[in-house]
Parts: C-alpha cells; sequence; structure tokens
C-alpha cells in the first residue's frame, strides 16, 4: 500500500510575539516536540482527514467540505495545494500530536506543514519550503484569521529565526539554544478580560506610544539575537524577563501565566515569559545548564503540561514514501 | 505649656516610579491619610524623639545621637534646621500616623516634614516650602540614600504633582483625582530576589534599551498627566496598567504584587499597578466613582492593608500653635 509520513516542528516564539503582528521582528525556535502526519492513498473517494490529538475526524468528496471547524485548516492547505497545481489524491490522512492546542506552541501549523509535506510526497512531488510556507499559511488564515506567519515559517524551515511579517525569515540560525527550554501550558485558552481589552483600545488610539513600544521591541530584537548567538544564558533570560514585561504592559499577561512565570524564576531560572498570543497558553523559561529539570519540576504543581524540549528543531520533512 | 502640632500628608507615585530616579518624570499625588507630629517644649534637655507608629523612642543629648537608625532621619531634620539657622529648643516630640512603613507609601518623608513644620512653628519661625522641602530631603537621604525627591515634593506641597529629579515640582494641580483610589499593602518588605537584581544589573549594560525605556516613560507621563487634567478616569486606568507592565520588565515586581494587581483588575478596577520602588510595597488601583469600595473589598483576602483613600490632600501644615 502506498503511503508516506512526514514530521513538522512546534515552534515558541522567543523574542517579539504581539508586536510581530504590529510590524516589528520576531525570535522564534522549532520546538523537538513533532507532528507527524501520514497520508494512505486510496483507490477512491471520500476523502479522510483524522487528527488524533483534537480526536475529530472528517470525511469529504472532493468538493472538500467538512463538519468540524478544527479541521477546516487541513482542508484549505489541501485546496491551496490544488490550487497550486499539485495532485492531492484520495487518501487516508492522521494527523498525530502532542502539541496541545491553542497554546502558543505552533499546533495548527506544525500540522498543516506535517500534512502538506505528507500528502505532496504521497503523490510523488516535491515541494520546496518556500511554496510550503505559502500552503502552510492558507491553513493557519483558516486558524487564526489574520496570523503574522511566523508560525508557519518556524515549523516549515526549523532551526532558529529572526522574522517580521510581510519579508518572513530575515536571519537563521541551524539548530537553537545550548539548553532546552521549559515549556509550561497554563491551560488556559484565551479568556478575555475586560481591562486587557481596555488596553490594547487604548493602545491603538495612543499612536505615539505604540510607535514607541515598537522600537524599543525591536532593539530588544536586536540585543536578544545578539545573546542568541553568542550564547549569552543570562543576557537571554533577562531580556526574556524585560519582554514578558513589555507584554504585560499591553494587558496580554493574566493572573495564571504571572504565577508559571514567577515560580519558574523562584526556582533559578535565567528567565521566563509568556509565549505566543497570551491571554492564556504558555509560558517558556531558560536556565543554566543542567537546571531545566528542576525548573521543570517547581511548575508541575501549576500546569498540568511541562516540558524540557530542545529548540532549533529541523523544519517539516518528509520520514518516509513507500514505495 | 507650648506646643504645636503639625500634619502631612502621605504620598502615592501614581506614574514613572523608579524611572524618576534614572532622569525620567514621576507623577505623584498626596495622600488623605495624615502623618500628625505633635512638639512640646520642655525647659531644658534631653530632647525625647518617640514614634507611636514604628514603636521606638529615643532621648538625645544636644550631640543628637540615637540608638535606633529608623529614628535617625528625625535628627538629621533637626540638623538641618539647625544648620539653617532655625532655633530647635529642647522638646518631646510624638510623630503619629497609620501610613505603613517601607510600603511606598512615603511615611518617612510625611514624618520628617510634619516634624520639622511641628518644630519650626514651637519656636515661632515660618518655614516655606522651598526650604521645608529641603529640610525633609535631608530626613529622606538618609531614610533612602540616593533619594529622587518625589517623595518629600509630594508631602510637602500637597495636590497632585509632575516632578522631575533635581527640578523639582514641575507642574501642580491643586486637588486630585474625582475618584478616591484604592491603596493595598502586599506586606512583602524588599525581597531582592536574584532575578530581580539580575534585570537591573543587565539594564545598566544595555544603555540603548535603557534610554528607550525611559523615553516611553516620558511620554506614557504626558499621556497620563493629560488624562489626569481631563479626567478622563479609563485613560488614567489604561495608562497604569502599561506603566505597571514595564515595572514588571525592569523587574520590580513580585508574584505577591502581581497577585493584587490582578485581583483588583478582575474586580473591575479600570487600572492598577505597583506603586512606589517595588520588590514588595503597595499597589493602588483606579476603579469608576462609585467602585472603589468593592474592588477594595476584593483585596481584603489578599492584603491586610487596605484602604479608599483621596488623593490631592493639602501638603503639610501647621494645624495648631499654643499658645
Amino acid at each position: 500500500m502506498k503511503y508516506s509520513r512526514a514530521s513538522a516542528p512546534a515552534k515558541v516564539i522567543l523574542f517579539g510575539e504581539h508586536f510581530v503582528v504590529n510590524g516589528s521582528r520576531a525570535i522564534a525556535t522549532a520546538l523537538d516536540l513533532p507532528t507527524v502526519a501520514t497520508a494512505i492513498e486510496k483507490a477512491s473517494w471520500p476523502l479522510e482527514i483524522e487528527s488524533t490529538s483534537l480526536g475529530l475526524r472528517c470525511v469529504t468528496g472532493p468538493e472538500l467540505t467538512c463538519s468540524s471547524r478544527e479541521l477546516e485548516p487541513l482542508l484549505s492547505i489541501i485546496r491551496a495545494l490544488r490550487s497550486r497545481d499539485y495532485d492531492v489524491p484520495p487518501a487516508r490522512l492522521t494527523v498525530e500530536s502532542d502539541i496541545p492546542p491553542s497554546a502558543g506552541l505552533g499546533s495548527s501549523a506544525s500540522a498543516s506543514a506535517a500534512a502538506a509535506a505528507a500528502l505532496t510526497a504521497l503523490a510523488g512531488q516535491d515541494i520546496d519550503p518556500e511554496e510550503l510556507f505559502e500552503v502552510t499559511m492558507e491553513g493557519e488564515r483558516v486558524a487564526h484569521g489574520n496570523p503574522s506567519g511566523v508560525d508557519p515559517a518556524t515549523v516549515v524551515y526549523g532551526g532558529t529565526i529572526v522574522f517580521r511579517r510581510g519579508q518572513g525569515v530575515l536571519e537563521r540560525l541551524q539548530g537553537g539554544l545550548s539548553v532546552p527550554l521549559v515549556v509550561a501550558d497554563s491551560g488556559l485558552r484565551r479568556s478575555t478580560a475586560a481591562p486587557v481589552l481596555n488596553v490594547l483600545k487604548f493602545l491603538d488610539r495612543v499612536g505615539p506610544l505604540r510607535v514607541s513600544l515598537l522600537g524599543l521591541v525591536e532593539q530588544l530584537i536586536d540585543l536578544a539575537w545578539s545573546a542568541i548567538r553568542g550564547n549569552q544564558l543570562e543576557d537571554i533570560g533577562a531580556l526574556m524577563n524585560i519582554n514578558h514585561g513589555l507584554l504585560s504592559a499591553i494587558g496580554v499577561s493574566t493572573p495564571e501565566l504571572e504565577e508559571l512565570v514567577y515560580a519558574a524564576r523562584r526556582a533559578g531560572a535565567l528567565g521566563a515569559k509568556l509565549t505566543g498570543a497570551g491571554w492564556g497558553g504558555s509560558i517558556i523559561a531558560i536556565t543554566r545548564p543542567g537546571e531545566a529539570e528542576r525548573v521543570a519540576a517547581a511548575l508541575t504543581s501549576r500546569s498540568s503540561w511541562v516540558r524540557v524540549l530542545d529548540g532549533g528543531a529541523p523544519g517539516t520533512r518528509v520520514i518516509k514514501v513507500n514505495p
């Protein structure tokens, strides 16, 4: 039986989330927490799509419609592949992932990229990273509305990247930091407290302050990229703490995220911050070499999902094609 | 028996604490929470000084020495008065205050200003606000090492002020906001966690970022002063939230302060932030008219000292001189 398998990493934004939507750069790294997509050729329609992590399944004819909205991004990447003249034969597509959804870890981009890579490989076609990025971006538009593109860029190219919306990957390091990251999910899914929205609406009104904040973030990105390249772990940590404060300033932190951030710092992390869009989702922490497990242990009483993960994982790749 | 009594308000910094030490402006308001100093003339030495709030007492001859360091600021204002040719006769000086010490509420400046006003009044002398500020500043140098001067300026002049170190009061509004402030003390007294110091040390090294942060705070002060003058409570609140995030960015918040800040916001405060030097001390929150008590109630389970207080209180003044 003809089948193919592809994998895509998760991602975390190390610096610049939220501001990246408004034009500043962001630094992100691919996490060694793969999504695996398997595509098995079928003799005829319907196409079957299953996400084991979401516990959802969709069976569709060539019109590509699905009852569950959560699987819509996967249909949209199939449409995007077709519109780019890739052949997508009827298949059974299974997406397996341990990335918690809506936690700021790029689960949807990772699923889309892995799926697109598996489907094109099944049809015996090569897809280059630029095109895979564009196709994955189509899935992200369905999943997130107005994505900056940093998620698909990170999961497609892998490594550690500096990204700017509209310009794509500006710089890229093969690999990641010299220490693994501690990642903890708050379990909170975008609660929208009124004061939070208040600040964001207000920032829209006070143009000069917003511009200054973006300028500050650009400086932060310069310093952070230099610290990452120089493997200056203490500086990276201190800059992460500053970045977290700026995210608090624009109102996207929550008490639950603060609790995790401070628990990590108190356990000896060099720096800790929320990662992703905020209002919930995850935090990341950086430690001295050998101390990640201790910091992770300090977070387990406050989070049901804590991992110690290497950054700078490889990008999306085809693992196997048979025959 | 000849005696005099003077009162001085407490203070809170509404915007710009910490950054004010480094040259940006701060906005502070005098709180209706007076320190009362009573000076009773004695026929002869020793001079007796008592702080009822600190529970400390000192008896000293003309050499002005004391065993308790906490009363040292009061001795130093006596020295400052003498060096300015004020006559300080032997007296019994009692300072009574409900301002919690080391909570960012200006307890030491308030005590010094009230004491200096009472002592000069006892000797039948007038002291103008400029000189009272200078004398109070001497007490602050002993209490805080390297004070910006915003505390003595606020408690001496009263009202709501814009202050810059080295330049003094730049602008002043008689009175305060149209709503009272909610003030809650974390009970925490300057614990110095390693990551906090790390960030500060790091900020010293990254000059450009520090400069940008100060620039951002200056913009914030402009917007905040305009919002205060226009009585735009929602804007004041939103700017307080932004200011809190910047204080988090430089590493002077704590989990306990975050808990209070978020509890206030969740209870409906328009804005909430730490106030003062951070690393403990107090938070302030602003609410819609009539909602302060409700927000205060939400904080009582997390703080043993919560008050609803009017800002813009009068400055230091002599209440009574007898005869």
